[in-house]
């Protein structure tokens, strides 16, 4: 089956991220104070061929920690969908 | 109160995602063959004063449009979860 898989890879919570304040910096010039604070990283769509919803998680989970994420400097969150057929 | 709303901001399926073409060889060459297809965007977290899940809401869509996302080449998912205070 193939299986919709979102994954979330964000800086460690610990960590600066400059591109979150940069982008902070520009919210803050275009006059929209409100915003606190601002974290970016990267949202990756995979679609999985797979038996079942576990194996499909666990793919991601390999691809994520093989390719996709930096574990020195990132987190990753998996979300696996239903299938699609 | 303060929100936290998750931003996700994706290229449009018509285009071609040349990064996720790139990790789709390099999952290919880790031997990850079960992985049909990949694409690759932004992932944005946003704490936002506000008086409302509306209102947290309609900032984040101001900061998507104005300068998070790109519309001629991407899309944006806003997600506002229940206030931390």
């Amino acid at each position: 089956m193939n299986y919709s898989v979102e994954i979330k890879v964000m800086p460690h919570k610990e960590l600066l991220d400059p591109q979150g304040k940069a982008v902070l910096g520009g919210l803050s010039n275009l006059g929209m104070q409100s915003v606190a604070d601002v974290r970016i990283g990267k949202h990756i769509h995979l679609q999985v061929e797979a038996a079942s919803a576990d194996e499909a998680r666990n793919i991601a989970e390999e691809a994520s920690k093989k390719l996709l994420s930096n574990p020195v400097m990132e987190y990753f969150e998996i979300e696996v969908s239903q299938p699609l057929k």
